[in-house]
This record gives C-alpha cells, structure tokens and sequence, in this order.
C-alpha cells in the first residue's frame, strides 16, 4: 500500500511541476513545452531529486505513463493533419528526411573520429545525432496553432521518413559493431516492411476510414467513435514497433486515419484531457533524465557545446537543403523543426552504454544534447512562427 | 525497446477487450461493468494468459493505470455529488457505515472460528469480508445515471465511513496478528486523523471552493480549471492514503470539492474522455487477478460458495438495517451497493498471504469471493433500479 502512495505522489509532483514549468515558460514567452521539460530537470535526480528514474526505459510505471502521454500527443497531431495535405509536401517531405539524416550522421562520424574513436564506433555514436523527436516539435506547432501551415507538414512528413532511415542506420552500425557483417537481405526487408506498413495502413487506412465513416455514426454500431480510435492508436504503436519504428509513428498514422472521419472535430475535442492529463508526464520524464553531474567539469561542457553544435547544425542544414524550394524563411523553419532529438538521443545512447561503445562521459553528453536540442528548438521555432504569422498562412 | 512494444500490446488488449466485454454486457442487460471484469477474467492468467500480472499490487505499470482509472472514476463520481446532498443522508450513511461493518465482521469471525482457525487468525480472515469496495458500485450507479437518488447518496457516504472502519479494523487484527498488544491510543490518534482529514477536506475544501471558484474563470488564472481539479484529486488521492485510508476516498473528496465550482459541467464533460480511456484498465485488471486453478476441487468451490454467501448477506443485512428508513425497496438498494468487496478484499487477502495468515487456498477463495460479490452486484443493483425508475426520484 506504501509503494502505491509513493507513486502517487510522484504522480502530483510531476504534474503540478509540469503546470508551473509551463506556466512561467508562457509568461517568457517560450513554449510552455521548455518549461515543463526544465521541471523535469528540476524535480528529477539531478537537482531536487523529487522524482526519482530508477532506470531509463526499463518499463516502470512513470515509463510507460510517458509512453502513452506521447503516444496521445502524436495521435491528436495525426488528428489534425489530412493524408492529402501530407501528399501535397511529399517530394521535399522526402528531401528533408533524407538530408536530415545523411547530414548529420557525416558530420557526426567525423567528429567522433577525430575524438579519437575508430570508425565503427564513431558510426554508433553518429547514430545518436540522427533520429529526430517529433514530439517535441509537434507540441509547439499545435501550441501555435500551425498544424495547417506547408512548414508543419513537411516536418511531420519528413519525421515519418526520418524515422524508417534512422531505424536502418540504427541496425547497420549495430551489426557492425557486434562484429558481424551487415545482412543487406534482412536490412531490404526491414526497409520494405516498414515502408510497407506506413503505406497500408497511411494510404488504406485513409480510403477504409472515409468510406467507412458514415457506420461510426449509426446507433447499431456498438463501440463509441472515441473508444474505436484509441483502440486503433494504441494497436498501431504497437505494430509500429512490430516493424521497427518508433510506436508514435503508428499513434500519428492512426490519428491520420480518425482525420478522415466526420466525427474528427469531437475526436479532437474529447481527446484534449487525455492530452492535458497525460502529456506533461513525458516531457517531465524526458527533463528529468538528464544528469547534471556528469557534466561537471569544463573539458565535458566543451564537448557538450561541441557536440550540441554540430547537432543542430547539421540537422538544420539537412532540414533547410531539403525544404529550399520554400524559401529561406520557410526552410529555416523546416530545419529547426528537425533539430530536437529528445528521448530518441536518449534511447540510442542507452543502448550504446548497454553495449559498451559509449562511456559514461558521452554518454552523459549525448544525453545532454538530446535534451539541449529539444530545449533550444521550441523558443526559436516559436520566434521564427510567430513573426510572420499571417505570410503563408493557406496550406 | 522490446518490453515497450510488449506492454502496448498489453494496454491494447485490456482496452479492447474491456470494450467487447462491455458491449457483450449491455446486449444481455446487464451493467458493462460486469462484462469489463469478466474480459479480465478471460485475458488474464487464469484463462487466455494473454495478460500476465507478475505480482498482486507491486505498483507494475498495470497496477498503476488500473489505480489511476479507479482514482478518476470516484473524482467523476464525487464531481456529481454536493456536500449537501450527502449532509442530509449522514445519519442513515452512518449507520449503513457501521452496520456495514460489524455485521459482517462478526458473521465472517464465527465462520472462520468454525473452519479451525484461532480466534486471532479468524479476525484477519473476518477483515477480509469488511471492506467495501466503492468503485464497482460507483460504476455501476453512474452508469445508470441515478448518482442524484438518495440511495446512491447513502451508499457514497457509508462507503468512507466503512473505508475508515475497515482501516481501523485491519490495524486492529494486524496487531494482535503480530503478537503485540493493541495501543489504543495510536489507534485513537489514527481514527482521528482519518477523521480530520475527511472533515477538514470535505467541509473545508468545498466552503472554499464555493469562494474561490470565480477566481477559476479570471484570465488571470494561469492553470486550466480541468488542471487544477486534476492536481488537486492526485493531491488528496496521495494525502488519504498518508491518513491510511484508500486513495479513491481522497479522489472522492476532490470531486466533491470540484462539484462546488461554477465549471462542474464542463469539468465533467472533459473527465469523461479520460475515463473512457483509463478505467477499463481497472476492471480489466481486477478481472484478471482471478486464479481460476485453486478452486478447481469441489471442497474448494464449497468452501467458496459459503463464503461468498455469508458475504453477501451480512453486507445487505448491515446496509437494510442502516438504510430502513428509506422503506424495504430502498433498503434493498442501500445493501446491495455495500455488496461489492472487489480490490480491497483482493489487497486484505494478499496481506493476510504476506503474514503467513491465510494459506494459498483461502487466499483464492476470499480473492474468488471478492471478486464474485463485484460480478453478482451490478445486475441485481440493475434490476432494482431499473424497476422503479421513476418513484422516489427526488434527492
């Protein structure tokens, strides 16, 4: 009975850090996202130590409370994004994705290997420069209300494509570095099974649900339209991962599908608590995992700037490259959208500890530029939205 | 990454076969309550193993949702009950409170005496039979949408006076479980605080939001109202249990306490999502904690059919006798809604295994009993109240 009071003042903790985080963020005119992530880093180990993380991704309950409040972000994003729109964006949706990886993962070997790794090792921690965090970025569009803008869909886009590229890149310097050679038959499949299963289910899903729409409605139909889409989010974040991607892919396919129904502006509505209930448990999470110790001295601070640098750099000039045809302004958006590596930096360089090729001082670093990247980007995305709020506001 | 997928394919299954289990329900008539325990039942160990429960209450991410949904759905129910309203039934909720306990207390004692245990051991068994589990019926009445009927009423506010007996009781029979003797005077200060903290919550809370509750609506208010409400029910959740009562009390206290604001309506309207979402996890869960193999011999179905129906009687004896004022039907009503024991027997029952007090097969016959007092309650309360649906519909 203890264990269970505990939890649930862990449970208060983060959320009422989560609404003050948010809440002095806003009156700065950040992204109330910055503030609840800087909570997190308050309350978590590092500082007040309110919050404690007994292990990173190991399934515990503040783990997968997280899990679901992400899962939900990306879903109601999916909610208010047409697979049409997305479609119109498609070509430099692609570029972006593709430079956005390619980009980052050069310079990222680069600069491992001259820190003195060899290169299978520098490709692993090249690894953890690529996959961006669409949840980060995702949350400011739909604070600013830009969901709709050619910007926001090409970074939504270019996250799905990031993503299947980050994933691949992910299994080859695995095998690599676990000695064997890399199987390029199994690499193909995976490819085509990921790019398979975001196609069946964002195309077929799209058609079944329009024309299937009507049925929702009917009073014969027993399950209400809300319990149907959370159904389907939660069973494509799984089979997401089934095919190797990220389970906010398939929560963001899902709510892509729910889009086309006619009861899409009620989804919307009924699904904003969820929201406001679960989605600060990510953010704090994602804040309270970094460890301010480990950088304690000036020679890891160097390398955190460094390494932070060549992040959000190379990030952005994939992200720009790609979305060119935008113009500068608008490229420079799509670039910044790209830039936050949050919880997916953190993922990679835990499974680069687990596997010994990060020590515990870059490990620490990685860590601190996911985190740096997903709270640098939402105050310059913000600025650079709000300036010109009414320029390319038709999709 | 693994074990992430593994526990979303959990959550989408308890969440889609809560929603099968419903709907079953609710074509046959009967509360989908019923059908949501009974999912459980058949993905759980016992039956399908498609969901495994490592251990009762260790506070796993299952345990925590399921405690989330359960916390949210009494905050629901306490949002559409006034302080009021429950001042004009204290004297009958009382005595339902206290009957409720000591009928089936004393009952449960003889009947443990007389299948060999000492006098001590017989007590904790006797524990076992006491506490009423609130949730079921909470569910069951809202469901119904007669939360506003006087008999609905009694049973809310006889289910904290019972939770505040029960947890006396239980500190009562761990004591002399362990040997020592019972300090009245820590048990003394215990009842009080339990007390304090219901009196000074419930009447305190709700004067001051009555107050305060335009302050909600300013623009100046940083918080959402829905935020606010909701850290305060975490709040309370956290606070009742530091007061060694159950956490739904506390969540209970909170709506009531929201109740007293201008927003109540919309409030309600935006818990509603959150609880389509969340609470099927606790039904689903209890469901799933039936271990259907240590009652597969005769002696052991025998012993659990006894139990089950000395529990059941001596609970609507105590609620008739206590709610006798309101006419037989009434009364009727009252003692069935005290029925349900539910989790809290389930938690009774794994701290009695704990203490060496119960072997496994009592432990599966009270858990069994608990659970089938949660099952056979929400039809009959149904029936009841379905027949007369328009008699005695004042407050």
């Amino acid at each position: 009975m203890h264990d269970s009071a505990g939890i649930l003042l862990t449970l208060f903790i983060i959320f009422v850090a989560a609404q003050i985080g948010g809440e002095i963020a806003q009156r700065l005119r950040l992204p109330s996202v910055v503030g609840e992530i800087a909570a997190g880093c308050a309350v978590g180990p590092s500082a007040l130590g309110w919050v404690t993380l007994p292990d990173i991704a190991t399934g515990t309950p503040l783990d997968v409370l997280a899990e679901i409040g992400v899962i939900l972000l990306l879903f109601s994003v999916g909610l208010e994004t047409r697979l049409d729109d997305l479609k119109k964006v498609g070509t430099s949706a692609f570029l972006v994705g593709v430079l956005g990886v390619v980009i980052p993962f050069a310079l990222g070997s680069l600069w491992a290997h001259g820190s003195g790794f060899d290169w299978i090792r520098s490709m692993f921690v090249a690894a953890a420069f690529v996959a961006t965090s669409a949840g980060i970025t995702a949350r400011v569009l739909q604070e600013l209300g830009v969901l709709q803008r050619r910007e926001a869909r090409i970074i939504l886009g270019a996250a799905v494509i990031d993503d299947i590229l980050a994933m691949l890149l992910l299994g080859v310097v695995s095998s690599l570095q676990g000695g064997g050679a890399v199987d390029v038959g199994s690499l193909v499949g995976t490819l085509l099974g990921a790019i398979g299963f975001v196609a069946v289910i964002g195309w077929g899903g799209a058609r079944v649900m329009r024309r299937g729409s009507g049925w929702l409605d009917k009073p014969s139909n027993p399950m209400s339209p809300l319990a149907i889409v959370l159904a389907l989010c939660l069973g494509l974040a799984f089979l997401s991962m089934k095919f190797h991607l990220a389970a906010i892919i398939g929560a963001f396919l899902a709510g892509m599908i729910a889009s086309e129904t006619s009861q899409r502006h009620q989804l919307e509505e009924q699904t904003a608590p969820l929201l406001a209930f679960l989605t600060p448990f990510f953010f704090v999470v994602t804040g309270a995992k970094v460890n301010l110790a480990e950088l304690g001295n000036a020679s890891a601070l160097w390398m955190l700037a460094v390494v932070t640098v060549i992040a959000i750099v190379s990030k952005l000039a994939g992200g720009f490259l790609g979305a060119i045809t935008l113009g500068k302004r608008g490229a420079t958006i799509v670039g910044f959208g790209m830039v936050p590596r949050g919880e997916v930096g953190v993922v990679i360089a835990s499974l680069g500890l687990a596997a010994g090729v990060f020590d515990e001082r870059i490990y620490a670093v990685i860590v601190a530029m996911s985190l740096l990247t997903a709270m640098i980007t939402p105050p310059v995305l913000a600025l650079l939205l709000r300036d010109r709020h009414a320029s390319t506001d038709k999709p």
